[in-house]
């Protein structure tokens, strides 16, 4: 297979089931091995670097199918696919990799942003986008407290259950930045790997202390002793708010 | 009548029939309307400053209403209404105005901001937030020719028909601030008044000589001589780029 075809894919998280494809046809996978249908005239396999939930957008998601020759070139491939794709999802570059890349094994890790809005009333143009925390809400506290995630730790008690057991649940966290703009918190974070839900589970603790300084030191606690982690600890942020801002290679 | 209620109006254009009460009921006014009915159990007639086309968004329109009486106070309006209207439609703060203010003829002006996206595809979290215009198109000219709208001159040429003919097409702008971050351009324009679709008219005639140099001093000519100003030279920038920031009293 020398036809392998890298995609580099956005989508506002909204109207899609997710990347991963689904019974019902409404994930972004499902729409893009369409698209491919609908071009090639035969089915073909497009493989993410990572699957992201409902309602989780992407600026740069990262993917490949292998195609059966280069009659198309790479950069017409975009426009091509685009033609049979909904507005909320668009194919933004196309290149031909080696035949052994794999947008999932070869990703070295990811960065997310994640986006709060604190105020008593989320404003139309940040439904879906944002997730409305209303005060009181103590931005320092939880820049400070954010500094914990970074280094190696078992993240297991921020990570949620998928189903198959996740044998290594130690992550490499490299990047926590906290940033205010007016009512808007964003929080992007890059690391090696992310468990199920984990961003959202972290962005969760970060709120929980920020809402309640009683909680601080909670975060380095749950880091060190996972299993010891209280159920009532684990807040899970919203979808809306999250976006995949790139996959590393 | 002593319980005029002044409201600060957020919305996003996209799903609504513009502001201005429609048979179908789908207009911001609507909406507004509506949601006293609910509480009050009779009709109230809802004031805009300004009508704002289908598509446009509004991060704070101002509207009055005349209650019967203040049982609620103004504080409690906004949860009260908003718990009637829908997500991309929110009442931000209301207050009691005197019973002399009026939310159109009090205005001494408005600001508006609109959103250019200038790359060859939109991003799906642009998608009716911002008009795609593809390169080239020169920043720095558009920057510059834009300086000729400043001041009070006759905007008739950069005006729609309404159907309503308006006697005095003169208006004076005192804000033209043109600016580019990263693929985003936005033009932010400020004015004691403005003409119908006048802001799109004048991004479009931005976006004309952005696009061909040759059409430099277009815009002066046209604001001198608007009875000379060629049809074709009239270019309606699309209504999801434009929000109306703020009115000024």
């Amino acid at each position: 297979m020398g036809n392998r075809l890298k995609l580099v894919v956005a989508y506002d998280g909204a109207p899609f089931a997710g990347w991963q494809s689904q019974k019902n046809g409404n994930a972004v996978q499902d729409f893009l091995e369409r698209a491919f249908r609908n071009i090639l005239g035969h089915s073909v396999r497009v493989h993410g670097a990572g699957r992201t939930d409902s309602g989780v957008h992407a600026l740069a998601q990262i993917a490949h199918a292998d195609l059966p020759d280069r009659s198309l070139s790479a950069a017409r491939w975009p426009a091509a696919l685009n033609a049979s794709l909904p507005p909320a999802l668009r194919v933004l570059r196309c290149t031909w990799a080696s035949a052994t890349f794999h947008a999932r094994f070869d990703a070295h890790g990811k960065i997310y942003r994640y986006r709060i809005w604190n105020d008593r009333i989320l404003p139309p143009l940040e439904v879906g986008r944002a997730w409305l925390v209303p005060p009181p809400l103590t931005f320092d506290i939880m820049k400070e407290e954010a500094q914990a995630f970074l280094g190696l730790h078992d993240f297991s008690s921020f990570a949620a259950n998928r189903g198959t057991p996740v044998e290594d649940t130690c992550r490499t966290i490299d990047r926590v930045n906290v940033r205010r703009s007016g009512h808007a918190i964003s929080v992007e974070i890059g690391g090696d790997g992310f468990l199920y839900k984990m961003v959202r589970l972290m962005v969760g603790a970060l709120v929980r202390v920020g809402h309640d300084p009683s909680c601080r030191g909670e975060i380095e606690k749950r880091l060190q002793f996972p299993e010891r982690s209280p159920a009532t600890a684990r807040l899970v942020a919203p979808a809306a708010g999250l976006i995949l801002v790139r996959v590393r290679y």
